[in-house]
Parts: structure tokens; sequence; C-alpha cells
């Protein structure tokens, strides 16, 4: 049993017996060492982003004080969703041990696979609908951002 | 002009004349009122994120106090990357009002697209690496969760 994936699977434990949220946990590694644990957090505190991952990213980059964690690794206890997924691609994490699948997380009533299905659709038939709004005006912040020498890319 | 998306707008120039981070902006609206403003804060806060629509997705989740937003809007001043779209598909936000368009965004440096393009990839052809670890141990969690009749789906 892998040290950290148990640590992990410690945090999807604590979710379920606080009620704080689905059965799912995360640690983030740096070294050899935890820098972020996240369990899910949805139903405790009312926000739809508080996965695990995201937690547990969130975490890390607190206490490693930088958005750049292509140094760290992301250990999870089920297949990271879109929103997590990408979260991590932000965090520039570069490799993700995960142990259940997307399939039985499925199994439970998380159906991610819809919802990697929905992303991978033209825009337009997407299940949220997506309509364009004064694109030019919003263009504004765009050239301000360009004019601006101190900007930070990330 | 859009009161919604000029709100927007400037949630996104208030990021960059602060230097929090990139040019987006994102208000979540419920029943003709603003219940969640959010820009970029990655930079400034180190976490990668915090995009706009996360921000305000859970603002709007504080101040209604409840992760299902399926009554609420959401307008952004930009298309938004996989992680915002996700989170606002798990706070189940009908409808999304976006101004510029992600070839915009790719135009000043953001490349959504191919992060869009990654994740439309089978998992084992993307770009962080995915590897299976424990996944036996990982569906104890599950199956706590299962047994508990007093847990809260999402």
């Amino acid at each position: 049993m892998n040290e950290f994936m148990q640590a992990a699977i410690e945090e999807a434990e604590h979710a379920v017996a606080t009620a704080r949220g689905g059965p799912f946990g995360a640690v983030v590694v740096h070294e050899g060492h935890i820098v972020g644990r996240g369990h899910n957090t949805v139903v405790d505190t009312r926000d739809p982003t508080a996965h695990a991952e995201v937690n547990a990213i969130r975490e890390a980059s607190r206490v490693l004080d930088r958005f750049d964690l292509s140094d760290c690794e992301l250990y999870t206890t089920c297949e990271p969703c879109p929103m997590c997924y990408a979260a991590a691609y932000w965090a520039r994490i570069p490799r993700i041990y995960r142990g259940a699948t997307k399939e039985d997380a499925a199994g439970i009533g998380f159906d991610d696979k819809a919802m990697y299905d929905d992303l991978a659709r033209p825009t337009e038939d997407r299940e949220i609908q997506l309509v364009e709004l004064d694109r030019e005006a919003c263009l504004e912040p765009f050239r301000f951002w360009e004019s601006k020498p101190d900007r930070v890319p990330y």
C-alpha cells in the first residue's frame, strides 16, 4: 500500500465519516512530503468546487506559496473529474496517481463520464447553453492587460 | 451594454489594474441580482484555481448558502476554460453568457483550446500522466459512503 495513497484514502474516509461530502480524498506530494491534503467538502461548505483534488491543490499552493506545482504529484482516490483534471493542468502537475476509475464512481452515482462527454462536444451542443454577449466590450480588458509591461503570465 | 456583463468587465479591469491576475471577470445572477462577483486572482493568491468564474461561483454559493445554482446564470467576459465550465456544470448553472471567445484569449497567451483538446483525448494520451495505484483499497470509501443512509447526493 502506497503511503501517499493511504493518506488520500484517510481523507476520503473522513469526508464520509463527518458527512462533509462525497467519498473522495487527495494529497499533493512535493519532494517526498505531503504539502496539501483535501477531501470532498461540497456538502459541508456548500461550495460546488470543493472537490478533494481542488482542495488539496489549493492547500499545496498556499503551503508552497506559488501557483506552479510542476515539481509536485497528485494522489487521488478516484480519477479526477474534468474540473479537477483542469485544476491540475493549470497547476502544471505532471503526474496523477489515481485509485478508482470514473466507471467505479459512476457505480455509486457520480457520473463524471457524462461531463467528459459533454466537454468533448462542440460548444453549441453542450449541456450548458453558451450565449455570446458584448464580445467587443469584453476585449477591452485584454487590451488593458497587454498594455501592462509588469503583467505576470501564468 | 448588458448591465451584468458591464459588472463582469469591471471585475476584469480590476484584476489587471491591481495586478491580481489575468484580464477576466465574471458575475453570477440570481433573480435579477448579482449574488457573486469574481475576477482572476491566480497571481495575487498563488491559487491556480482562482479563476474569475470559480471565484464568482464560490461567492454565489456562500451568499445563497447552497451548492445548487440551477436558478442562476453566469456572465463572464471570456469563454470559460474547462475547469470553470466544469465548475458551472457541477453548480448546475443552465446558461452562460460570455463575451470574448477562447480564440480571443489565445491571442493574448491564454491557450484554453489546448486544454479542451487534451481533455477530449483518451486518458492514456493526455498531457498529464494518469497512473493507476491501489484501486481496490480506494473502493473502500465508496462502500463506506453507500453504507451511510444519511448521505447527501450532489
